[in-house]
């Protein structure tokens, strides 16, 4: 028996596949993540940030909103999210319902009012029916566009990562170097802050425990839902699942590469100093997180309607 | 025998199932037709303004390219594209692999150098696998990068459409109305360009042959290539396959709806009021042109390497 593997389970569950509760409504509820008639501008979907072809991410410092506008802060991905214990940086979402209610309506995001989308999405027969046909109602309500939103969300889990399997028994799906990395995260104490199915997800912490972070971004953490100055540069831990992915990485998108990222972390929460072969083995390993991402049909979205109102993106 | 129907069938024809020779190449031309790395920006595709999951196009007037840019003429749609003679409303170019050079480079549409193009993908260690199994090399080109999405397009074919349901033998495919809507069609003169599979995309016209047509668009059509003034307002005669899912409509993006383009084709076209009875029915046989969209799973993008180039949008 593997001893790391025994400790390591205690404290990080492998993904598990996503169970289906009601088809139609994640059917739908894919239609809407990539509707770009749910943006003042008609080219914006939850897709265009969260890109479901690449890490659930735009790979952007922050992401570009309507009419070009930068974002305040790094897009976190889509992927697995539904394990976070709150939703955005600063946890101002209790859930995946109650989030996607931001992005439509942010200035800065969609640019588009609820009243507008759901006109929108009223005129059109196709969606009409579809929403008749699961909530019951011929008058569609912006909760029922964030309940199938997050009822799709729920299957965007990545299941079957290399690290999953050693962890589930398989002692060949990761390397030695691989194995001697994921050592090292859980010796120096990564794991007090990375665990759980996530590796992440289910706290805030400070962003510089040890040593002060260096920022640009004007976002102040958790700070901003209590009000409380104590909660200045807590944050979301972020989940460390297919991180490979979702560079580049902190909420300011400040750090490029994951070596970066592994660097500071030892230095601002730690106070350790990482060799570059610790960084290295550490970085292996964080490959390792890296799930199959969700394979799904591209949505064919239902044509609008004679009123369906027409977006004016130079406006 | 329907006497309409036999006439019908000597100038247009029903579109075929796409047949598929090179899978591969087809799954390779699809990740990148839904490439955002290849843009500067690193959010645009090609995708974005040809949204396969509406009708081919992104429904603007004009497009919102690079920096929110926005584009000189109304895309139009990629579905049946493979059918036109040949590409780009005055076209300049000749087939789909030259039309995909254009857009990558174009500084308001995904404004990427080809050069640095090919770098991204050459850094991406899946695509150099996949460009290898199908091109046999190992440095990637931008001819194959164009070759690719050229037969990815030649399956975005959207046959069954109700017309074409009629048009083969099927009498109930389309009501009375819709009939008596392509009578007109026919008997007015519309058929004497819109023909063909495409019903279009086979001739360069004037856009107003017996009353000028007013734009604020500074697009001149087929003069643009030619040079020669009896060229301008030339432009290749669009498609009315999924006319439906297309607007807004002509050049310009300036009809908002078919009715408004149907009664400006009688008028300008044919010198012809049509009534709001006989547009209507037109307009009525215009949707019996939507056929089924192309069913496809969303592209998985291979991840990027550690050397892939990072954009900067905001510069
Ligand atoms: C213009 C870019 C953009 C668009 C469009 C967008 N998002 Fe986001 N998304 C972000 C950014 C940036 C954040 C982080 C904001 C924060 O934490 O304050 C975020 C956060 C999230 C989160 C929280 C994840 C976590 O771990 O905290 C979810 C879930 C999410 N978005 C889903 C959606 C959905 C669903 C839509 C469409 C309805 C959408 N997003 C549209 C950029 C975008
Ligand atoms: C005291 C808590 C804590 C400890 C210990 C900790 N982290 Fe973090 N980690 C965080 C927080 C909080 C963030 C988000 C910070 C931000 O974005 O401002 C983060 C972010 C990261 C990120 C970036 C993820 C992303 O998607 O942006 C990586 C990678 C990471 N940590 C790895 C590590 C490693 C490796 C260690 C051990 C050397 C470690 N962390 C130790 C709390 C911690
Ligand atoms: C920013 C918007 C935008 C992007 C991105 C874009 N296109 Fe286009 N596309 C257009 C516009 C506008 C036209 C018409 C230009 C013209 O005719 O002068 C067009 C024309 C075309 C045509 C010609 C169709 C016809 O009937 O003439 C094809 C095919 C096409 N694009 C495919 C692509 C491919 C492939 C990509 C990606 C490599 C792409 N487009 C990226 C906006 C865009
Ligand atoms: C003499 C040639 C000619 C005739 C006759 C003609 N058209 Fe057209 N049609 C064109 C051209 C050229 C365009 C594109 C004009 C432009 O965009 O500037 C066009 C565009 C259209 C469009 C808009 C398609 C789009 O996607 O933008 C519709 C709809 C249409 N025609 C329907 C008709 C109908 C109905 C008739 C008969 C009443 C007709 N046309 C007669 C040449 C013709
Ligand atoms: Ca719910
Ligand atoms: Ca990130
Ligand atoms: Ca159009
Ligand atoms: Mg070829």
């Amino acid at each position: 028996p593997d001893e790391l593997r025994e400790k390591a389970k205690v404290i990080i569950q492998p993904i598990e596949p996503a169970k289906i509760d009601h088809p139609a409504k994640v059917d739908l509820g894919r239609q809407l993540f990539f509707e770009p008639r749910l943006s003042m501008s008609g080219i914006i979907s939850c897709n265009t940030c969260h890109n479901l072809s690449l890490g659930g991410v735009d790979n952007l410092k922050t992401s570009i909103g309507h009419k070009w506008q930068p974002g305040p802060v790094n897009a976190p991905t889509v992927f697995n999210a539904s394990l976070n214990f709150v939703q955005f940086w600063d946890g101002r979402a209790a859930n995946l319902q109650e989030q996607a209610a931001g992005p439509i309506q942010n200035p800065i995001e969609m640019g588009m009012p609820h009243t507008l989308a759901v006109a929108v999405l009223q005129s059109i027969p196709g969606y009409v029916d579809e929403f008749k046909k699961i909530y019951g109602t011929d008058q569609i309500a912006i909760e029922q566009v964030t309940d199938a939103i997050a009822e799709f969300e729920k299957t965007l889990v990545t299941p079957n990562s290399r690290f999953d399997k050693w962890l589930k028994g398989d002692d060949k799906a990761i390397t030695a170097e691989e194995r001697e990395g994921f050592r090292i995260f859980y010796d120096s104490g990564c794991i007090a802050c990375h665990n759980g199915p996530n590796l992440g997800g289910n706290s805030f912490q400070k962003i510089g425990v040890v040593e002060p972070y260096k920022s640009t971004s004007p976002a102040e953490g958790r700070a901003a839902v209590t009000k409380k100055d104590e909660d200045r540069w807590y944050f979301k831990v972020p989940t460390l699942r297919n991180v490979e992915l979702t560079y580049p990485y902190f909420h300011d998108g400040q750090a490029k590469t994951l070596e970066e990222a592994v660097t500071l972390m030892g230095r601002l929460q730690l106070g350790r100093t990482f060799t570059d072969d610790e960084v290295k083995k550490v970085v292996a390993f964080l490959h390792t997180l890296t799930g199959e991402r969700p394979q799904m049909p591209l949505p064919l979205l239902p044509p609008s309607g004679p009123n369906t109102p027409r977006p004016d993106p130079f406006k």
